[in-house]
């Protein structure tokens, strides 16, 4: 208090931290390597270099199969997977745990494809029996394949894979098995071929710590020879040359998207080489975990703030879905945004955008390029936002994030 | 002679320039524009960036209409623009002066699409008088659309799309008019309004100077029409909500490519708001002239070497396509790139990559964000290039190019 | 738990926090505006900008006099104001609270200065008392200037500048007043003709949060005109001609630091132009007092624990000294750095380099392009290496520093 | 002729090249080096580097003695140079070819040093007869040391060192040697130890490829121990600890340039890791044998064009002074700058800036990140700029510097 009139100070000027869901903080080593001049896209030093790439990105996936690129978003990857696996008219199950499994669905569906949704609510897991049970009763097999998300990056709600690839078994059902990893990837455990996965999609902007616009999708032998026969195929979205391109210009399409393609080089190697996907997993376990205790720290006493995932099993470890009853949701995003640097993401499908409910829901991004000062600063922004709005809160959320963080 | 003992120098130490016909060379202002933290994607400086630029995309492109646009290449576009113009079984009728208008054919035939080409060869402009004839004997409508390339990146030839769309309304034909700007988008005078097209394609990575990953489709009213009933629409391609979004993230179907539009934000104030459009037209004329001078002078006395578009007003102002006889193009091609910093585009469409004639071919690029002392550079470092390989070629050639560049 | 065979997570891979007492964090800003092609240092950009640059300058000090721009470090501003104030045998009275302010002095008396050091130790404000009876005892007026150390930025001690200003009067000496700011320049409140200051010296790399390169003197009338006799006064350290230039090389005699300067003009319009130069010195303060929070609450019932200051009101709001105890200051410092992206600042001259206590000292440095995120996190990743590493602290910590950033 | 109604076009619209003899272009590759977050200046990547990147100073000086490096430009190294040498009242003997030498021998002065002054005007080579008998007159050895430039940036004279050094013995005078190799660093050949130079003075902003802001001083044993008794050695210019530092800082007298050194680093690797210090001198000795064809050509018939020094031995290949006449060649600077994307270097020194001969002077730098393309554009735009502006010149220029520069 020793300068008793000086204006009240502005506590965000300073480096802003991203915390939504995407797109994530980006490495300055991956903005570095795209701020470059253009390459030759016939020889040289890019040709060269994504050669050497699809290997890592086969590794990252956790797959020995095909991987082919796309210059395009979530939405891209979901299309390109969509016409590769379906002719007009089959069937599709869905199983939904939020929002993007939803709009998955709606894009399947707006292809003509045949699409049955067992949606699950939007903070429940999914109830692997009752998926058990409508495999055994499609003895006609006219479900192709069964889509979901590993992490609805709206709900946060992660799925159990190998759960789900069994209980597709143990229903002696032959679909395919297509995963959505856009939220999940490089942040949340993922092993496509032990878990007997298909089809897996995600994309640049996440867990692979790149801007937005390059998508990806992983397909095992059967899926690549499924798109033979599939009328939906178009010819930018075909997987099969860019999988097993003759010309380079077949890994894109026609002109390759040369300056993502170099970030994309730097993130892979920081993940694959120099820290190892296994640590990446356990470091955002670790970062997801100081996220949970501080929340219910806060909500202990005050029942309006809370997680919306029960269960930690079922929780992403690359973001936190969350309640603070409105508005407080939408108050304290404004201030830790315009006060302290740190942008959280909107709550997004848990109420209609212009029901007054809507400003009671926010998610905590921790995917990518997070360590523990950045997660633990963002909790501590938070704290201090609750503080400085008066929003009635438990005690000691941040020492029980450190030592969650910390002690696990 | 000073230093008769230093090694022979590599005269390509320095600023290298990529004069191939895309990717162009980026500004520095560009490429700063793209270095930067990821934005929110939800609110703020984004989202009001990309409302103002849409006016701007349209100005770009000579209409009043709509614009959409997309994460993607060239090849991107050209199904976009295919499916929402076609149903299954349409026909279509493309007009080819070189591989890229052949190949937009053929992506619209793996869709479906009934595909009729006249194919005018690899050096010619199309014959308009056999267009008409051939729309005028067409009197049951059966074609929906001609599409066509102003550019063939390929061939350099420019097509004259006013007198196109002249030979349609001849010939009383009511299709629409797709036009492939993707070689000449920023460098060739083009006014889609004006000159009647319907379907735009272009993308970022030729004369908007910008880095490869966004492609665009501009479409008049009756194009937007035509979308409604076309069978071969998918979610993805569909324009229609890209063009008149209610909700920010369906200008890209999706997360938007954050630092991509940064990019093309500062390459459209350079070119709308700082020299103007038709400045810059007149700037590629004169860059293209002096590249014609100096292949006119160099074949003065050595027909092997020429130009591949013998009139001038068939020629692209942004690339040019020339021959020099094999293998001496593809031998001066390595010269400049490894001695002297200049990347030439290698030929393409001219002859097969396994016949030895593809090496008598090349194209010079003169797109984008160029000027007097990149592309007088160039010419002389081919002819320096001629010196030192011994391809004998006709005098004067730096001198006319000077005079041709200054003197119209 | 999720996870038991995981490895131990790496928590420091993410963005970095350098929060160490220079160089400071960059903005973004200010290293993209660096990021460019050399200019012409004749006419142009750059000479218009850095007319534009003086009065801005001036603002940041306080002063409406002058100053000198120098391409060197804090080392070479001291030389500049030692060379320019002082002739051979002069005398200097040296007031130190800390490392920096000796180091001033031995740099004084190497250029042949008799230099009279006043030492008030490592962790104790000056006695002004002591200081006044001093200066009245040189009824001669030997004593040419007084030196000293706004912010030591060893010690974090802050000197009550308008005070020592006081005593100098009531002792009726004639000294001039030389301050060094390098710590606390940009940070800690100062208003250089207000306080009677004749003589500031500050560098580029802490509150200016430019890359470490550029130094500046700002003096007096009366120190200008000292300067006409001084015969320590070289060529290069001459301080007129750089800030009366005739032309525009005599700003920097010779070459001026062209990348610098981009960097230094965004900086500045951080500072005074958007933030404001108030609202700086505000934030500074509610950042220091969240530090200090922390470290009350570290300490109690934990005496090893501590700040390096006693009393508030002198204390840096640019860096905090404080003490752990040996071993712990260093082992918590490795722990920040390489499990958690937090470097914090070693500690300076409380301990000699192999001396065992060394190890029982840091620094905190809030200084420059700070915020609340990044320094609650710094705080948070210290409590998280508290709890890794055992080492016994009060509870408490994150509150107490939370409340006093948002309460005051 | 196809757009008569076309605004005439600005040819300058591309990347600029700045082509004044410093600052020179810096390579991309050095700026994004040092577009990086600060670093620990403790430990770490940058002490590490440092220590390994002080034996490549020496190596591209040619020296096995002693290197200081200076945060501080080309005035600030002879500053450095001077004060390590002289002790007031010393004489030293200045050899000057061009205005740099006279400032050099003006510094001096001002300092204190008995300046004597040979100057051989502003296009002549030094007389090396009236040097060795100037030396041998002084019997007395009064004169302490001889100091010249390699290259005088103004009128681009080029020094033969090895000859100097001869005289000077057989003169048998033990004066040291000081060269000053600013502009001619990393560009034209020079081998400090071999041709028996003392003491030799650069900075970062030319040859060396980074921006400007830190200069450099190479000395041999002898020098070194000059220094112990030179009176005017001040803390911050005394080269002893800097050369030979026992604690990090230093190496820099205090805050190390911590961005410029990332720069410096790359900029070293490129010269003597990768292209190799021969091919480096062997390039520019290409480069600037195409400059003096051009103006050969230029000025056959037209006598009012030349270039300074008549005799290619005593040409700097680093920088080329020459005349148009006035105002032609402040109008072809304007020209060029505008019109075209090339600034050319004024001319310095060779007459006064209000004399209307000061427009009849330019300089034409080819120094450093230089390669066949940039130098050719730039002769090639000045050939366009003399028929813009109807300045009489001679025929076949460019065609003389394609051959020059490719067949010797």
């Amino acid at each position: 208090m020793t300068h008793p009139n000086h204006p009240k100070p502005d506590l965000s000027r300073g480096r802003p931290y991203l915390a939504i869901p995407g797109p994530s903080v980006m490495p300055d080593r991956v903005l570095a390597a795209m701020h470059r001049a253009a390459p030759n896209i016939y020889a040289g030093a890019l040709p060269d270099m994504v050669a050497q790439m699809w290997p890592d990105l086969r590794a990252v996936a956790g797959t020995a199969h095909h991987v082919a690129a796309y210059i395009g978003n979530g939405h891209a990857v979901w299309e390109a997977a969509n016409t590769n696996l379906f002719s007009r008219g089959d069937t599709a199950l869905v199983l939904a745990t939020g929002r993007f499994g939803l709009s998955w669905a709606e894009s399947a569906r707006a292809l003509g494809v045949t699409v049955e949704v067992m949606d699950f609510g939007k903070s429940s897991p999914m109830d692997l029996i009752r998926v058990q049970e409508r495999l055994a009763a499609d003895k006609g097999h006219v479900i192709k394949a069964v889509l979901t998300t590993h992490v609805d990056t709206a709900s946060s709600i992660r799925t159990d894979i190998p759960a789900l690839r069994a209980a597709i078994t143990a229903a002696g059902h032959p679909a395919l098995l297509a995963v959505d990893c856009i939220a999940s990837f490089g942040c949340d455990e993922y092993r496509m071929d032990d878990w007997g996965v298909d089809v897996t999609v995600a994309a640049s902007q996440k867990g692979l710590m790149t801007p937005p616009g390059m998508g990806f999708v992983w397909f095992s032998e059967e899926a690549r020879q499924r798109c033979a026969t599939s009328d939906l195929r178009t010819p930018y979205w075909d997987w099969r040359a860019r999988a097993q391109p003759t010309e380079f210009w077949q890994y894109w399409d026609g002109t390759a998207p040369t300056h993502h393609l170099f970030g994309l080089r730097e993130a892979l190697t920081m993940i694959l080489h120099e820290e190892g996907l296994e640590n990446v997993w356990a470091r955002h376990e670790a970062l997801a975990r100081s996220v949970w205790a501080a929340f219910q720290a806060w909500g202990t006493g005050h029942p309006r703030i809370g997680l919306n995932v029960a269960d930690p099993a079922h929780r992403s470890r690359a973001v936190t879905a969350a309640r603070l009853g409105a508005p407080d949701a939408t108050r304290l995003r404004d201030w830790t945004e315009h006060q302290a640097g740190v942008t959280l993401g909107i709550g997004l499908g848990m109420a209609a955008m212009d029901d007054p409910e809507w400003h009671g829901y926010l998610r905590v991004a921790h995917m990518g390029h997070v360590n523990a000062h950045m997660t633990l600063g963002a909790l501590a922004v938070m704290e201090a936002g609750m503080v400085a709005l008066d929003i009635p809160h438990g005690p000691g959320a941040l020492d029980a994030a450190v030592r969650a963080m910390i002690l696990g």
